[in-house]
């Protein structure tokens, strides 16, 4: 019942603090942290980090705080499906690529084990360890290799239709890289991340902020 | 003074609408598009679209629409710098290989210069046609290139220090990769992306919505 409702907000943040232990603590030698900084470095209260903690159900004790690896252990029993989860890369272009470099063994509880493309040039191949098939396949890659995630790294004209296929297979989660809006039945959830308008962004107000 | 006050919101819908535009219609021979097709690619009303488009100063005409070529002839007149935006990237692992493979050569006015790293064996080199530096040569190199943008691929535990150093350097637009909240001075417009966090969410909710 712990599990009920939990919000995408908490959902990110808990991801975070994984991370930020992992990366930070796990090889400093650190065996205990605070609530307070675990806040520090996620830019949250104290308070927020002690809510989203109760929700993996791992409480640390007054004095010496969380241990760090039990804390890493809950969130991931939390946040992870304990056999994994498999994920299906669609867009083998510049995008493409560089997500499956960036991704390619990094999590072992999620793993892009298939990328898909329509150029032939770019099918029957095998990058970064990761097989590349056919568009059209998907729906038996999907299948045999039980895909429940999609990442979307086509260019935006073909991102709705590769949408529909992705939820027509079952996939239920979705990264979309590109510049579109996805229109997505309920039921699907969907992450929009735009670099270029990212950049864009930071690169107008440097400007502006550069000339005040 | 049109360009004044104009909301975060708007600039990055105002890349969105570029890219859309570029992408979808360069190529097809669409001379004209209306404001309610725009907002159905980017998931936007019409009215909005009309009030972000009135920012840029170009107005379409009632009959035929926006001339897709002026308008984003509009757009970049309103977003770019003429000369171009040199930026810098600081971490040369495997996400800021990515960034760089993902960005060479994809935005003339926006164009990553230099890379810095801290490990020896990545400095000196050249990656996807960018030029690789230590950490410490970032003062010299940012005043030589005349770097205003920053993006900070390297681990949390580095992020703050980087930040810190390109701000003393002049940078006022930083787009941040590092799963850790920078602590900025006024006066420095920061984005975050957190792409592992961004998977890790659509998995979580893959699963649970299978489940429901």
């Amino acid at each position: 019942m712990q599990n009920a409702n939990v919000s995408d907000k908490t959902i990110g943040r808990l991801s975070t603090y994984r991370r930020l232990l992992l990366y930070r603590f796990g090889t400093a030698g650190q065996s205990h942290i605070y609530s307070y900084q675990i806040a520090g470095l996620a830019g949250v209260t104290a308070a927020q980090v002690r809510r989203d903690l109760m929700v993996v159900g791992y409480s640390g004790s007054p004095n010496k705080g969380y241990r760090v690896e039990d804390l890493v252990g809950s969130i991931g029993e939390f946040l992870d499906r304990p056999e994994g989860q498999n994920v299906g890369l669609i867009g083998i272009g510049n995008l493409g690529r560089a997500i499956l470099t960036y991704f390619s063994g990094r999590r072992p509880k999620l793993t892009i084990v298939a990328a898909f493309d329509s150029a032939p040039d770019k099918i029957n191949r095998t990058i970064h360890g990761c097989r590349c098939y056919a568009v059209e396949e998907f729906p038996a890659v999907a299948a045999r290799e039980n895909i429940t995630v999609g990442i979307i790294t086509t260019p935006a004209d073909a991102a709705q239709r590769v949408a529909e296929t992705l939820v027509e297979c079952g996939v239920r989660g979705i990264l979309n890289f590109a510049p579109v809006a996805l229109k997505l039945p309920p039921g699907v959830h969907c992450e929009d991340i735009d670099m270029t308008m990212a950049l864009e962004k930071v690169a107008y107000f440097a400007r502006k902020l550069a000339r005040d």
